[in-house]
């Protein structure tokens, strides 16, 4: 078994995986657009890979009518579309879809659980799947409730026999604001236990998000200095290019609250604010991260305005394209209010970062797509060179570049090569794909594969979801009772948002990363 | 004007270097290998980037007679063979040669040194030297008695008129051991004030041991780590895979002690370990780099054979070359039991490096060309993860490489992309040659421009060069009367030293980097 084609001198030595107990894995929602895009080329490439045990079967269960032949022909059509090790491989893909099976009903119809039951349990006889079910959530999330209670109502929440597991797989978003997610955590727990319940975020199974675990905790050098004593402020960006792209509707739903801050950007802040956990576990980890985002200080609603910017983009240029604003988007209102672009400065009031700012920012149609994590170093307390030597006197950065190029790189002052003394700021740089040379997994596999192997840490907890949903439950309120400060559309397409949102961060004599 | 051929976004808006003031630069034993290896190419280097002033006169000062074109050529032909910037440029060559002058005198007659006057006082006249004098001593330490008091003699040691200067500058090695240093020091402060000496270690000329000052004191994030509480040793190894390459004689009498540990490595280290000084003025500096020495205590010479490893190398194979042994090397004694290896285990006792050991080996013979500060730090306190996820723990290490490939680089554990979690050693690089797109100067380049421009940061003090020897003075007079705990040779040539340097390291369970 290797862990990858292209055999690299730094993979040598690790040790063999722990392979998942076989399992039964329905996907409710198998001929949505996640299903296509994402779900099924993770399946695939974990079995390309050989992580994934022989007795997985994958149950798609959707309204369609589908043979299991037709549902596994559709499968394998997304997945060369989708894979990033497309083509399929024959060999691989036949012994896989010799495991897949496909179940018609709409999620009313309980005869649709009863079958699913039935061929949960055939399988468990015939197919050595050993009583263990993992069901994951691929639909609207107005589908959830009915899922969830049909799930329960035909018993198959509990596992099949003694020592195997039921688990489910919740796609974001959970819940809609603290009120909604309060309430689907109440139907969830209504039928599953809190540890048989995967609330998934995607960005936790981005390698760099998990190597920053591994950055901070296994190095010496990192912790002593991630600290307010030593940083100035951190930034993390979440920037798309893109507009909406057809998803208008979702979008006058959700905007960018919804989309990046509520889940995405407030775990990345918690990985970089977190304390040490005692392990590396799952309860420890979340521990830690609801101890972040207890100490975040929901702003008074009349506090909203001068701390939390939002804006909608316009006409602009994208690269060499002329785009049309957020309001001339399919199925947005004309006169639509919602936010495509957020920025806020938070502090986090303990010990570790008091007195340091963090400016978030995240939006549609910004000039480019990037997500990173920016941490400020103070400059040195006294410089002993003088002004000619050292003319700029620039901080160290360290850059957290989530996605794309997953990398690290730290900014540091530098001689200049030559015979006088001249300094300037250089980059050292660790790029994931060249150190490794290997690609990253999608995150999807990682956290499917977390799932069936019983791994939580990348999965988030119901009182994370909805402290986090707590903080921004004043902005919410105040954004549905008030009109933005400024005219909206307030930001062209392809800039870098609203001028209030320079103005946030260049109050105190910093300015946001050119990137 | 341009600080290099190819142009560098870095560079962009630094400011125009400080002309120095023109001058008569005497060489003397300009006929010599020095002269012809380092001198003339470094000054010619530093006229193609327009660094020197263009009333600048270069003197050659030697026994062999010649014309001043003669001279000329001769240089020409030294510097097309040995520039880094050959072949020469015409143009740039000519203009340069129009100011070289040839004075032939032994040391010993004082009329050459009336000779000498005269011709500087008739430049200062005619060729617009302003009055100052510069003096190379290029010629074996022997001569530089004679040299020193001539000068004085002459009224040389003074500079032509009001407002000008005068300084020498004296090669290593500064004296042979502590009492011959303190005589020579004594011998020259008759003649010339200590800030008209400028005493040159090349070591402190190159970029890296430069950048050095710039990467601790013009960084915020480095010096909180900088000290004993994140620091577990410090390993400085100068690596020489040549043997003594025809210079037996004078091996004979300097042992790698003199030739690398008083000068070199006490400087790297001192760069390593001072404080920060309150400026970049060469006393400030100084005087951190004498209270790094003054913390290390010279070891009681019945322990130099428990901290202290001498090795010489015997036959062997660097690469695919069979050698010979430094016994057999022309002009060394068949039962030498000089020195061509040393390793030594110091402490630095004061309050920064307390408990700290600083490993330090230097050699000949060894198996490749390298010198490298290395400092290792102490692990993580406490480890979150299994050991199947963090199997080796490895430490962080900074690598400060000083030559070849001069740059930076920290090597930091990382997550091993795949869908589970595992971390593996990596490093991040700072490469100088690449990252400013242009090669470094020559030491000898920085170093002569800075005695032009009075800039004695990088040159050694008085009482640097005594206290240095002052450590190093129960090891050498030990070693001259006792014979190697082992048998000479005690290592192969192309090998890592003798096994006692090993076990110097290895007994507090660290051990040598391999590079």
């Amino acid at each position: 078994m290797t862990l990858t084609q292209t055999p690299s001198p730094l993979r040598e030595g690790l040790r063999l995986q722990v392979m998942p107990e076989p399992c039964n894995m329905v996907i409710f929602g198998a001929s949505g657009d996640l299903a296509h895009r994402k779900l099924l080329p993770a399946l695939y490439n974990l079995a390309l890979e050989n992580y994934l045990p022989s007795g997985l079967n994958v149950i798609g269960f959707a309204r369609r009518p589908k043979s299991n032949e037709e549902f596994a022909g559709d499968m394998r059509q997304a997945v060369d579309k989708f894979s990033r090790r497309s083509p399929v491989k024959p060999a691989v893909w036949d012994n896989f879809a010799s495991r897949m099976q496909y179940n018609q009903s709409t999620f009313e119809d309980a005869d649709g659980f009863t079958r699913l039951k039935a061929l949960i349990e055939q399988n468990d006889k015939e197919r050595g799947t050993c009583g263990n079910r993992l069901y994951y959530l691929s639909t609207p999330p107005s589908d959830y409730p009915i899922i969830i209670r049909q799930l329960g109502a035909a018993g198959l929440n509990k596992p099949g026999e003694n020592g195997s597991w039921a688990r489910i797989i919740i796609e974001k978003p959970f819940g809609h604001d603290l009120e909604t997610a309060k309430e689907l955590n109440h139907l969830v727990h209504d039928v599953f236990n809190e540890d048989q319940i995967y609330r998934i975020d995607h960005y936790l199974g981005k390698e760099t998000v998990q190597n920053l675990f591994v950055f901070r905790f296994a190095n010496g050098i990192f912790e002593p200095i991630w600290n307010r004593n030593y940083i100035d402020h951190v930034q993390i960006t979440i920037s798309e290019s893109i507009g909406v792209e057809g998803r208008g509707a979702f979008y006058e739903q959700a905007g960018v609250v919804r989309d990046f801050i509520q889940n995405h950007l407030m775990q990345l802040l918690c990985c970089v604010a977190m304390e040490p956990p005692t392990t590396f576990d799952a309860d420890r980890i979340r521990d830690e991260k609801i101890k972040v985002m207890q100490a975040i200080k929901p702003y008074h609603a009349r506090l909203v305005d001068d701390y939390v910017v939002r804006g909608q983009y316009g006409r602009g240029w994208v690269g060499d394209q002329e785009v049309e604003s957020y309001r001339e988007e399919k199925d947005v209102k004309p006169d639509s209010v919602v936010d495509t672009y957020m920025a806020v400065k938070w502090t986090i009031d303990n010990w570790r970062w008091a007195g340091v700012p963090w400016f978030i920012r995240a939006g549609k149609r910004l000039p480019k797509r990037v997500t990173e994590i920016a941490i400020q170093f103070k400059a040195a307390p006294h410089l002993i060179f003088s002004n000619a030597q050292v003319p700029a006197h620039e901080p160290n950065i360290l850059v957290l570049r989530i996605q794309p190029d997953e990398g690290i790189s730290l900014r540091f002052g530098a001689k200049v090569p030559g015979p006088t003394l001249q300094a300037r700021s250089v980059n050292m740089d660790f790029i994931y794909g060249s150190s490794f040379m290997t690609e990253s997994p999608e995150a999807y596999e990682t956290l499917i594969l977390d799932c069936m192997l019983g791994e939580a840490t990348l999965f988030t907890r119901s009182d994370e979801v909805e402290t986090s949903w707590g903080i921004l439950k004043p902005i919410l309120d105040w954004w549905k009772d008030h009109g933005p400060p400024d005219t909206f559309p307030n930001y062209e397409s392809g800039t870098w948002g609203p001028r209030r949102a320079d103005g946030l961060i260049e109050s105190e004599g910093r300015s946001w990363r050119r990137i």
